[in-house]
């Protein structure tokens, strides 16, 4: 095959737009918002330019013979290795089963790529990797795959985890963040901001009067309960990491063209969780869950959906959020409690490096 | 699921091989010699438990509805990024493409996870990236699915990237280390120890007459050839990456429980890389390739491998290199050209480390 630029390099004479506007990499690259777009939108999707990369979702969808195979890959640089509710270990199992299970697939089968650090604590790796494996049997999915590098004291940061996972989408499911429709509600699974609370409490050294742990929880069952239930009327899925659920819903408006709605009031947030964010000034929509995501249903199936959701463990606190409207195409609307209304905007810095 | 510890627990009471040998992981955790396979048998196939990682192959193959899934990951690491012959953009690819192949699967689609350091130069990031995308549309297999994060200044090393693979394995392929079987001939598709060496002199400032070049390459439609001629009749297929076709050989006896009889003379090493090796001090056998493989194919076979393989732009210095016996099960011996023998250990150190 040919090695000849392409008519219409990604590269070159075209500058795009990351390398206009910074010319090294910061680390609001790797946070959820602006930049992290910008570089994903104006680098990778160009050069590596197929549709299923375009569509930007959590992972992409093939076809092998008859079955929709999910195939989705997640690296985990989270800083404390160890924090309240998880470790890198299992977070990096719970946010690639979730990933999966974003695509509507069930989880079949992960892989596990090792970075260590050179002096890293042997003890402590046996921690992380115990706790990959407890986490993949509590979802039942093997590892069935893996790779271990080591680099030079100094050029890691103990370990990091790459996993990559492979999934089976049920016939008759098609979830797609183009597919939300003026009407659809827009429901969350739970109560915000944990993940990301949690690991900023134990970087700062602070304590609250109620510990705050992350929400990192494998999705995949909670999910399939809710596609058991609805079908194909569940039209969006996307699990709330990076950049919070601001972030996700203006990736869904941007996607679909449409506008989104948003209740602050009906937002579930934890009354310490609430008050942690207050103290440290994050704003919870914009805080990393790994255990939480946001569905687009059909309008007349959402009180369904929420019973579904509520009936099940990790969905005990969910919620109908919002709805999706015409207007404002890629725009999400929030409604305060006192019926004001204002526009989210994406995080052009890095509110909180490295929480995943 | 249960979180219950199993009845034989891989941490906790006993103390699995690496941990009680080192407390701290070593730059040869990562080589591919002894203290690697200790890391890897001792603690992750123990903790993942299941029996397609205990194959300990170059990926897992999953049966998904008729079809068989290959599926594989690999993270690179290699220093410096760019080399004669490749950057850690093109291995990246080179590398998972071939390790599908080395399960004998046609690529259907990558995955590309990026940890990016904190400063690393735009420009040098959209280098690797088109490096990517050219290696990957050579081999016309799409890059679906990405994830990217950054690190702070001094956590990471520029860029690692991470790779995962999902491909096709043909009906009537059944390519696994344990196939070998006595009486098979052994068969090498090139000359060894380019990767290592073209690496080892960029670090070390060495400038040789003749300029040593990595021999990074995909071997997806090398190794389809082969498989389209013999079929079934191949029986194992390793591509020799850290630690070298000494290395690979020696897993390939222990995986069979069979022993490998070498001929020095028929292993074709390009007389530059030779001098280089004596040189460094290095022995080509342990030097890392990353476009070469060792084939065990069936007895009556081997000559038609041989020319398939010579027929094609990157096997044009295969050769058959030695057999497969009954005796000595695990054991590799080499004869040399003077007909003495000796046996090849695995390596315990740390030959040329952050090799890819």
């Amino acid at each position: 095959m040919s090695d000849e630029p392409r008519s219409d390099p990604a590269f070159g004479g075209s500058c795009p737009l990351p390398l206009a506007d910074y010319p090294t990499v910061q680390m609001a690259h790797g946070g959820g918002g602006k930049l992290m777009q910008q570089l994903i939108e104006g680098l990778l999707v160009p050069a590596f330019s197929n549709p299923e990369l375009a569509r930007l979702h959590d992972g992409a969808v093939l076809a092998v013979g008859a079955a929709r195979l999910a195939f989705t890959t997640d690296s985990f640089v989270v800083r404390p290795l160890f924090f309240p509710g998880g470790d890198i270990g299992s977070l990096a199992v719970h946010g690639t089963v979730n990933d999966l299970a974003m695509c509507g697939a069930r989880p079949l089968a992960l892989s596990s790529a090792l970075i260590l650090e050179e002096g890293l604590e042997m003890a402590t790796l046996a921690k992380v990797v115990d706790s990959m494996r407890r986490a993949a049997a509590e979802v039942g999915v093997p590892i069935v795959t893996g790779d271990t590098k080591v680099v030079d004291r100094g050029k890691g940061d103990g370990v990091y985890v790459n996993t990559a996972g492979i999934g089976l989408v049920p016939a008759g499911i098609e979830i797609d963040p183009r597919r939300a429709r003026p009407g659809d509600r827009v429901l969350l699974s739970g109560a915000i901001a944990e993940h990301g609370v949690a690991i900023l409490s134990v970087r700062e050294g602070l304590e609250f009067e109620i510990p705050i742990a992350s929400d990192s929880a494998p999705l995949d069952r909670l999910v399939a309960a809710l596609l058991a239930r609805l079908g194909a009327d569940v039209h969006v899925l996307r699990d709330a990491t990076r950049g919070g659920v601001a972030s996700v819903a203006l990736e869904i408006a941007d996607a679909a063209r449409v506008g989104l709605k948003l209740e602050e009031r009906a937002i579930p947030v934890a009354e310490p969780v609430r008050g942690a964010c207050e103290l440290l000034g994050l704003d919870p929509l914009y805080v990393a869950n790994e255990g939480k995501f946001v569905a687009v249903v059909e309008r007349a199936r959402a009180d369904e959906a929420l019973e579904t959701l509520r009936a099940h463990p990790l969905g005990r606190r969910a919620a109908i959020v919002g709805e999706v409207v015409e207007s404002g195409p890629g725009r999400v609307v929030l409604r305060s409690g006192i019926g004001g209304e204002h526009l989210l905007d994406r995080l052009t810095g890095e509110q909180l490096p490295r929480i995943c």
